[in-house]
């Protein structure tokens, strides 16, 4: 049973910037997305994210609290580091830019 | 003859963010700096470039006019385009996020 935020968009919107066999740079809308609960974000991949504009709050398997980014915020998250979008701000967009460094193979953030 | 304004800082500074075969990201603050006259920038491998904060113009050798980027004006900036910083602003920080994508050699804006 999930709660649903009708105030939020439908969807999250991503838009590839750049795709070359060795990276993807995404750009992603939120706006009041997360990752569902209990679900966890698995990555083949490095990622680097930075937030561009809105609030975001990040889980990390191995950390207690939730980081909280504010626009201007990076963060390296390495491959296989479990982690999940614990919210973004309602009614506002959340810009994101994900850097995916693959090592030649497709991977990254298939299931987000 | 080359004119010096004492109002910018020294130097832009360069912040390498992240360094893999295939890519470099880099942060780059620029205060009052531009490519110097007469000079263009010629590099090996694609460039995509994110103004974050500031204002800054961009000149291309293929284009006669100047490309004004403000904050989010980002650009792909092909292999061996030649182009140059016509300028940007004196006395603030002019944000710029770059990525080089690589082939695994060497390769970008080493002379910038």
């Amino acid at each position: 049973m999930e709660i649903k935020n009708l105030f939020a968009a439908v969807a999250e919107v991503f838009e590839v910037l750049l795709e070359t066999p060795n990276l993807r740079l995404e750009r992603i809308v939120s706006d009041g997305q997360a990752t569902p609960p209990g679900k966890w974000l698995d990555q083949e991949n490095d990622e680097w994210v930075l937030l561009l504009r809105g609030n975001a709050g990040l889980r990390f398997a191995d950390e207690s609290g939730i980081r909280v980014m504010r626009p201007g915020a990076s963060l390296r998250i390495p491959a296989h580091l479990r982690h999940r979008v614990e919210w973004t701000e309602h009614g506002a967009k959340t810009i994101w830019l994900a850097l995916h460094s693959g090592d030649g193979e497709k991977g990254g953030a298939k299931d987000r």
